[in-house]
C-alpha cells in the first residue's frame, strides 16, 4: 500500500503513488526506450501524416480549422496513426496509402474525443479547456461529424475496400460501445465481462482497426491481419485499463487528466467493479450514494480512493492491463524480428508504465 | 396578400395561408399525383429497404434500436432513399446494391437529424418529442454516430468505390454546411449567395449524392451522373427553401413542424435575408434585437411574419424554390421518358406544393 498521499485544498489528489503498487515486470524493466523507438521509426511518415491532417482540416468555414487544430495540435501522442504506419512497415508495405489511412484513424479518434466531451460534459481535455467549453457543444458535435466525413473520404482515396470495411466497422462498434457505456453508467451491477466488452468496443476497436489496415494494404493474409488486430485490441484494452486506474490517482496530472472525472460521472470502471465484488454494507451504501445517485460531497473522492486501495483494485486493474499487454506482445510472433517489432514491444510497456 | 390570419393564445400562428401568395405554375397544375407515383414505383424496393433498416438498427445495446426506431418509424417520407431507388431504376440498374445504398442514405439523414436536434436544442421533430428530449443529448449524439458507422458499413458492402466517394464526400460537406450555418447564425450581414451555399451543403448535398449513386451503380457515365446530381441538388435546395418559408407559417402544423423555430434560433434564412435588403431603420432594429441579440418577447413572431409579408419575401422564397424545381426537371432530359421520369417531375411539384 502507498506510504504517502497528500490532498489538495479542494480535496483533489495532488500526489498519488500507484507507482509502488506493482513492481514493473522483467519485460518492462528490460525496455527503457518507451515509445521513442516507435516514434523514431515512423517519424518520416508521421511528418507526412501531420501535413496531410492539416491540409484536410482546412475549410472556408473558419470554425472548422479552429476547433480541429485546438485538439489535433494539443499534444496527443498520435498512438493510433503510429500503429497504422508501424504495421504497414512491419508488413513490408512501401506505398502511400498508409499515410492517408493513418490520418483517417487520427480523424476518427479526434471526432470521438469531440463527441465524448459533449456526452461526458467534460471541461478539460489533455490539460486544456475542452473544445466544447470554448466553442460550445454545437461546434463539437458538428466538427466531429466533419472530421468523420473527411476520414471516410481519405479512406476511399486509398481504394482498399478491405481497409474501408475494417475502419467502417470500427466506427460503428466504437459508437455502440459508447452507447453501451452510457446505458451502463451508474449501474452497480455491471460485471467485469460487460465492462471489458465496453472497453473493447469504445477504445480497443480503433486500436485494432488501426493496426489491421497495415497488413491489409500490404496485401498480407488472414494470419498477419489477425495478429495485428490482436495486438491493437490487447494494447487498446491495456491502455484503457491504465486510464481507469489513473482516474483515481497516479501520474494523472502529468498526463493532463483530471483525477476523479469517472467518479463524478458515475462511470463503473474496472477498479469499481472489482471493489463492489467484496464491498461490505457500508461501502455498498457509499457507492450507491455517489455513483448511482450522483450525490457527491467533499471528501468522497478521497474516500473512494481509500476503498479501492483497501481492496487492492487499482493494483488488480494494472495487473489485468499487464496481462493484455502480454497478449499484445505474443501476437507479434506472426511478424519478422527487427527494430519495428522491438519498438512495438516497448510501446506496450510504455502504455502500462503510464500508471507510474 | 393573405386575406385572413388568426393567432393562437400564445401568439402562435394557427392558420396561415401562403397558399394564396403564389398561384401554382402550369406544370404543377398538370400533375395531380404528387409523390404517389414515385412511392408506388419504388414500393417493392422500399419494403426491402425498410426491413434492411430495421435489421441494421438492431444491437444488444437496447438504447440504440429504441432511439433509432423512434426517429426511423416516425413517419418521415423517406424521400432521399426513394431518390436512390428511383435513379437506380431510371438508370436500368437491376442488382441489389441500390437497397443497401438507399438504407445508407436514410441512416446518414437520420444521424444528421439526431445531431441537428442537439445543435438546435429542438424540442420537437416530426410532430413528436425530439429523441434528445426522451433519451438526452448524449444518446442522440452517440446513436447518430452509430448510424453513420452503419451507413458506411452498408456502403462498403455494395463494393462501389465511386458510390462510396460520392457519399463520403456528402457526409463531409453536410457537416461543413452545418458548421457554416452555426457560424452564420445571428449574422444579419449574411448574403443570399452565402445562404444558398449553406443550403446546398447542409441539405442539397445528400439529395444530390442519393440521386447520383443510382447511375453510378448502374455503370452509366458522367452525363447521367451529372444529371442525377443536378436533379438532387436542385430538388434539395427547393425543398429547404420551402421549409424556410414554412417556418413562418403555411401548412407547417399539418407537417408536424413548429412555426417560428428558425426565428427563435436566430437563423438567417432566405425570407430574412431578402427582408433585410429593404429594411427601414425600425425593421432593422427589430431584426437586430430578435435575431442577433435573441431578445424575443410575445408578439415578435407575428410582427416578424408581418414584416416578411409586407416585403413579399415568403412569396419570393417560394418563387426561388420554384426556379430550382425547374432546373431539377430540366436535368431529367438525360434520362429516357417513362413512368419513372414522370414521377420524378411530380416529386418536384410535390416538394414545392408543401408550402400550400
Amino acid at each position: 500500500m502507498p506510504a504517502s498521499q497528500s490532498m489538495g485544498p479542494q480535496g483533489r489528489v495532488t500526489e498519488v503513488d500507484i507507482v509502488v503498487m506493482a513492481a514493473p515486470c522483467a519485460k518492462e524493466q528490460a525496455r527503457a526506450g518507451g515509445i521513442d523507438g516507435l516514434v523514431s521509426l515512423v517519424a518520416g511518415d508521421m511528418e507526412r501524416v501531420n501535413s496531410f491532417i492539416l491540409s484536410r482540416t482546412g475549410s472556408d468555414v473558419t470554425l472548422i480549422p479552429e476547433v480541429a487544430s485546438h485538439l489535433i495540435s494539443s499534444g496527443g501522442k498520435r498512438l493510433r496513426p503510429m500503429l497504422t504506419l508501424a504495421f504497414a512497415q512491419l508488413s513490408g508495405y512501401e506505398g502511400d496509402g498508409g499515410i492517408r489511412l493513418a490520418a483517417s484513424v487520427e480523424f476518427m479518434h479526434t471526432a470521438t474525443l469531440l463527441h465524448d466531451d459533449v456526452v461526458d460534459e467534460s471541461d478539460m481535455r489533455r490539460g486544456k479547456l475542452a473544445a466544447r467549453m470554448l466553442w460550445g457543444n454545437e461546434a463539437s458535435v458538428l466538427v466531429g461529424d466533419f472530421l468523420l466525413g473527411q476520414a471516410f473520404k481519405m479512406m476511399v482515396e486509398v481504394g482498399s475496400l478491405a481497409a474501408l470495411e475494417v475502419l467502417a466497422n470500427a466506427a460503428a462498434v466504437i459508437a455502440e460501445g459508447e452507447v453501451w457505456q452510457l446505458s451502463a453508467a451508474k449501474d452497480l451491477s455491471t460485471t467485469e465481462e460487460a465492462y471489458l466488452g465496453v472497453v473493447q468496443a469504445k477504445t480497443a476497436a480503433l486500436f485494432a482497426a488501426a493496426a489491421e489496415v497495415g497488413p491489409i494494404i500490404a496485401g498480407l493474409g488472414e494470419r498477419e491481419r489477425k495478429a495485428a488486430r490482436t495486438y491493437g485490441d490487447s494494447l487498446g484494452i491495456a491502455f484503457q485499463l491504465i486510464d481507469d486506474a489513473l482516474d483515481y490517482g497516479g501520474a494523472a496530472e502529468l498526463l493532463g487528466k483530471n483525477v476523479g472525472d469517472d467518479f463524478r460521472e458515475g462511470k463503473i470502471t474496472l477498479p469499481i467493479v472489482l471493489a463492489l465484488r467484496n464491498a461490505d454494507a457500508d461501502e455498498r451504501a457509499f457507492w450507491t450514494r455517489t455513483l448511482e445517485q450522483g450525490e457527491i460531497v467533499d471528501g468522497d473522492l478521497e474516500k473512494a480512493i481509500g476503498i479501492l486501495r483497501s481492496h487492492n483494485t487499482l493494483e488488480a486493474t494494472v495487473q489485468q492491463a499487464r496481462r493484455y499487454g502480454d497478449s499484445a506482445i505474443a501476437a507479434l510472433d506472426a511478424f519478422p524480428d527487427g527494430a519495428m517489432k522491438d519498438a512495438l514491444v516497448d510501446t506496450v510497456a510504455f502504455c502500462i508504465a503510464r500508471a507510474y
